[in-house]
């Protein structure tokens, strides 16, 4: 695993993140019009989201950005978002999404950072596993964040 | 898309299905101890967990039975668990998992009848898009429901 690099912090998503998450996304894809009142609605359901049968506050979804300290912008964002199963005992698995890396910070280590923070805040929260898709340009990379090929993703699009 | 055969009904789980769910998903993967009362409770947590931002009562997750309506029979299983994003302007998406036939009901097409059911909940919903991961092997299936395939599943295991 890498820690942060020096200038660099990891913490959860909040409102004045807007600007920042909202251009780091549409490298990855449609952002569409999303109001910073939208976004914060979004937030805020977000934080209600809470895992069964705990004390601590644990949340499904859980996503952090990494900031340049000393400017405070949003170098990269990606979610991990937990789901409650029956199977494997009631288990939980995390999904991994929503990955993007504002181009103006590339070349730092920073995705790989943000997958091994996501996936280590998966295991912390109970996960029997941590998924994700991808395109197949991209495994190369999940493989050298301690990933492996699981399965096909398959899609219908309304 | 299918309709549901004559003698069969698709609803909400229950707590009744404790016993044919189990037995259905234990031919998808380990389901381990699971008791009835941890059962009822996961149901009980998944209906608390609704969509944002509705007065339908829209939940996140729904998990549906095929039932055999002369017995009460648990013939099928399956999740559609709608995850609310930034990307698509605040948009969802459906995450189908944890499909499971029992074993006495195949041949009836009750997996696509299900699959159907699911794919139509998700668009009812509001999802831009329905998603799932499955083995190389059930491909050919998945496209038969009107599914294609979209990239690759990775995974680590804690
Ligand atoms: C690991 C990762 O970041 N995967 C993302 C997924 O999380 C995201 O939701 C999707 C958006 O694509 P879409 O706009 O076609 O739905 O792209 C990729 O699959
Ligand atoms: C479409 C479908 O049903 N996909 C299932 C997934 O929903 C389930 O959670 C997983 C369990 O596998 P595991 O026991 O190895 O986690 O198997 C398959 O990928």
């Amino acid at each position: 695993t890498n820690s942060t690099p020096a200038g660099f912090e990891i913490r959860r998503i909040e409102s004045r993140d807007f600007a920042g998450v909202t251009t780091a996304l549409s490298g990855l894809t449609t952002v569409g019009d999303l109001s910073q009142s939208q976004f914060d609605d979004i937030l805020a359901y977000w934080d209600t989201q809470l895992l069964p049968g705990r004390t601590d506050g644990a949340r499904s979804y859980n996503t952090s950005v990494i900031i340049e300290s000393a400017t405070g912008r949003v170098a990269a964002v990606g979610t991990v978002f937990v789901e409650k199963k029956l199977i494997h005992a009631g288990g939980l698995v995390g999904h991994i999404e929503d990955i993007a890396v504002n181009p103006d910070f590339r070349g730092k280590q920073l995705g790989k950072v943000l997958i091994n923070h996501l996936s280590a805040l998966g295991a912390s929260l109970g996960c029997y596993k941590v998924i994700l898709d991808c395109d197949e340009k991209n495994v190369g990379f999940y493989e050298k964040c301690g990933y492996s090929r699981a399965g096909v993703e398959m899609q219908v699009r309304m």
